[in-house]
């Protein structure tokens, strides 16, 4: 069988490159023990379990998701401390995680590095998200010098999102890419898997972590994997990788 | 001669429970030293005098400070890296900062905590800003475990902000206190001292750091302080300390 030709891949970031879940996982524990130990007079369990109702009821916006706690809860549960000290200890708590917790998957990191030094690929970022809190998982990751600098691409700059056929056609077309030569790596079969194949691309399900590790879709996507080493063996056994260059 | 009977003191909180001019200017610092070791290839010196030249033209937003600071220097100087990238390098060595060297004056900890343990006084903060950002400070401090809950005031729940006579007008009234009774502490002549003299608070000017430390008025604080021993000595030789329950 013949090689395809491959110039580039476009990661997705939460969930791919490191476990978005998990991390936020982590720091809501580490938010809410912050809050009891600041005063908050509830169970552990009870406000993880009242965080993830919120979440459920109001998906889009996480920013008040203290104040949402503590409005659920009931002053009386926190009588003996003020309310915005009690948020203020949940936010830099949640923050701190991101020091200790916002890390890649290890073998994301030994895959990129692997990549960035021996193919003459193009590495990239596709994701949705405001640009600088996307950048800021990949450098807290230490991923971006694996990247090519003008080839990590955000909804909030591309000034269209998933599942939008152009937010993968045009970060193509500025790089000079057809979509063909280039592959897509996500976790999500809707929004992921099925735009990205619907323009062309090669398009490889992350499945390993996050809400949508069950989803089901009627587009196959063209592989799956669970880890970056089978990413590493999909690439040498069925791709022939040219550089950018060859490309006009 | 008589002494004032003192129920309350309300401090300001930027520049003067903590010296947040000295705390900004370091975070800055070690935000462009992370832009420079990220690819950014200005130096040091000129970075830092073009934040400031950014923050003298847009004195209210910071929040695009590093955006702006990379739009004034241009592309050329950041080509073999990604803006974003670089920006959220700024951003996290900017709120790492906060870890560091966000810490009240020493003296101010000192004295609050005996304050807290030896006078019936209630101690409250009233301050400009967001709530949960400004409480974040506070929190950061340590001072939230000497200061009273219902006496933490922001402008962003006040709904009035300086020099709006309101703004310390409603918070005496909430706690059921006689301007009179109160002190407010605070380091911007105009907007801190005016005002809160004007609805009859003792005003105590705050003169140790940030930008408004040369400032002029033609209202006279009643008194002047350079650090907070001064402050108790001021409460032990004028004023009469008494519970707030004797208040009603």
């Amino acid at each position: 069988m013949k090689k395809k030709r491959l110039k580039a891949i476009f990661f997705d970031v939460d969930d791919t490159l490191y476990s978005s879940s998990e991390f936020s996982a982590m720091a809501r524990l580490n938010s809410v023990k912050a809050m009891i130990s600041n005063g908050l007079r509830v169970e552990l369990k009870e406000c993880l379990l009242i965080l993830k109702e919120i979440m459920k009821e109001n998906k889009s916006n996480n920013k008040f998701l203290f104040d949402d706690l503590l409005k659920k809860v009931g002053k009386k549960y926190y009588s003996s401390v003020n309310k915005h000290v009690l948020i203020a200890a949940a936010v830099v708590a949640y923050h701190n995680t991101k020091n200790s917790f916002l890390k890649p998957y290890p073998d994301v990191k030994e895959v990129l590095k692997l990549l960035s030094e021996t193919m003459p690929l193009v590495l990239g970022v596709l994701s949705s998200g405001f640009a600088v809190k996307q950048a800021e998982k990949i450098y807290r990751c230490g991923l971006h010098r694996y990247l090519s600098p003008n080839a990590i691409f955000f909804s909030e700059t591309i000034g269209k999102d998933k599942p939008n056929l152009d937010f993968f056609r045009l970060p193509c077309a500025k790089l000079n890419l057809l979509p063909q030569e280039t592959i897509y790596v996500g976790d999500r079969p809707k929004i992921d898997i099925e735009p990205a194949k619907a323009i062309g691309m090669v398009a490889i399900l992350n499945q390993r972590s996050g809400k949508y590790l069950g989803q089901r879709s009627n587009v196959k996507p063209d592989f799956i994997i669970h880890d970056f080493w089978e990413l590493l063996e999909i690439l040498n056994r069925h791709f022939e990788i040219l550089p950018l260059s060859e490309a006009t």
